[in-house]
């Protein structure tokens, strides 16, 4: 099958790459075309816009930056919906506003073309490995006409409800994490306090009803001092803004999520904004240090 | 081997039925003498206070209500300690204060007396199943002595540090959890009121980055509106304040733990208190919908 491709980066590329592996033909844009390289040479057709990619396309993929990146890549005026006659399809795989996704969906139907939220989580390790989770939303015909594709990329892949649901989703995804990142920290910054190993204190608690990926992961990453980027607090922060400007519109306080959105602002203000989330940790440390 | 049992309610009652299963010959002392039923029909002795159970045996275990409880069990004028000649050993398994731990220490090995904090987590389901996981502070050597009997009751059994560290490592496992709880809550508030279903959220968000424990089995219950305790509500509340006291006196801020206190103290507030910790959903739910 044709497929569109716009947005190459670290999750795209690999994304992209098992649709290609699977016997498809990848028509791809990227802002910057040093990106698509590796797919280029994998037998991706480069275009030169998002424009020539819908039009040489059905099925288009886009995995872009801010909502406002998609905004601009889909809804632009020489972005893919402007460029797509009936019948073609819209699948935007950043996690993007559930508001926007609803209008994507919209204004496509007006057009005749489907489209689909479908962010997804299991960072750059899942996108390698295909076993992504993909979070989606819209109707239950195009879901299934576009599935294996998906399954191409991803593991659990689940049809969540309407337009705008698989980006609700994942944002109960980054809630989730927010609040258990906040006990992750502290749980570890109070047992480094008084004077214990932090993995032996992982070992013991790791396992139990305290037990996460967080601390099991990334906790263990802090233990060894390790604040690489798995995913970016630069990332987080932009998810964390979207939840809570979603929830604000449904009139929904989320003070949890609003304290942890408030420090890892402060750990952007303090120039960790290109590590991994557990980097909070240091955001506590310094916050409980003397100068 | 004769040990001394003190405090027969849902979790120690369990866990020194395991003892007496493994051969030891008990001796017990509880508050309301009809909660050790069980356990004198099983083959228990009644002893009619701390100091009785104290003078009969050589290794006394304690698991009681709050740490005052503990104080006046163990350092109280008729208490353990005051019946206890040398040689001796105490072992509290109550989630108590670390100082405290500290200061039983300390006493103790002024009488010659050995003393252990070793609290657990795990339930009653764990109590039961001889499944717990227990924290233990103190002196390898007495450590090595105990474990045997430790063996009888847990699973994962450490020796965390030197006195105190068993409670702070508890402390640290309900930091995480009291973070961990704050994002179930806000995450599945956000999906209801999204208009999602919560099992189908929770199939995706449960396995990735965003999974605990805690969503696979107390959001579970939360999706089926079930706030039956498995931990109350009143004895997680007990254990936040004991944690954020120790933090206060090692001037470590701790917001998300005061965050998530103050959220179980308002579901006190509204009546709560004998629900499961997951309740706290009721209090989200409460404090976004109108009157």
């Amino acid at each position: 099958m044709k497929i569109g491709w716009i947005g190459t980066g670290v999750m795209g590329r690999s994304m992209c790459l098992h649709l290609i592996k699977a016997g498809h033909e990848a028509y791809v844009y990227n802002r910057t075309k040093e990106k698509a390289a590796d797919l280029i040479e994998a037998g991706a057709v480069w275009c030169d816009n998002p424009a020539e990619v819908a039009s040489k396309t059905d099925t288009i993929f886009t995995i872009v930056g801010y909502p406002k990146d998609v905004e601009e890549t889909i809804l632009g005026p020489n972005g893919v919906l402007a460029n797509c006659s009936e019948g073609k399809t819209i699948v935007d795989m950043t996690t993007s506003k559930p508001q926007l996704a609803e209008k994507i969906h919209a204004d496509a139907a007006a057009k005749g073309v489907d489209a689909l939220d479908a962010p997804v989580s299991g960072g750059d390790l899942g996108a390698r490995n295909a076993s992504l989770a993909i979070m989606v939303g819209g109707e239950k015909e195009v879901f299934d006409r576009v599935l294996p594709l998906f399954e191409a990329m991803g593991k659990t892949i689940q049809l969540m409800g309407g337009p705008g649901t698989g980006q609700h989703t994942k944002m109960s995804n980054q809630i989730l994490i927010a609040g258990t990142m906040i006990g992750v920290v502290e749980s570890l910054l109070y047992s480094y306090r008084a004077g214990m190993d932090l993995d032996e204190v992982i070992d013991v608690i790791g396992s139990g009803a305290a037990g996460s990926w967080s601390i099991n992961n990334l906790g263990r990453r802090i233990a060894q001092k390790d604040f690489d980027p798995g995913f970016f607090i630069k990332h987080f922060v932009k998810d964390m803004g979207i939840a809570l400007e979603e929830a604000r519109r449904m009139n929904l306080a989320l003070p949890g999520l609003s304290l942890a959105n408030q420090f890892y602002i402060s750990a952007m203000a303090m120039g960790y904004e290109n590590l991994g989330t557990q980097a909070l940790y240091k955001v506590f440390e310094n916050m409980n240090t003397q100068n």
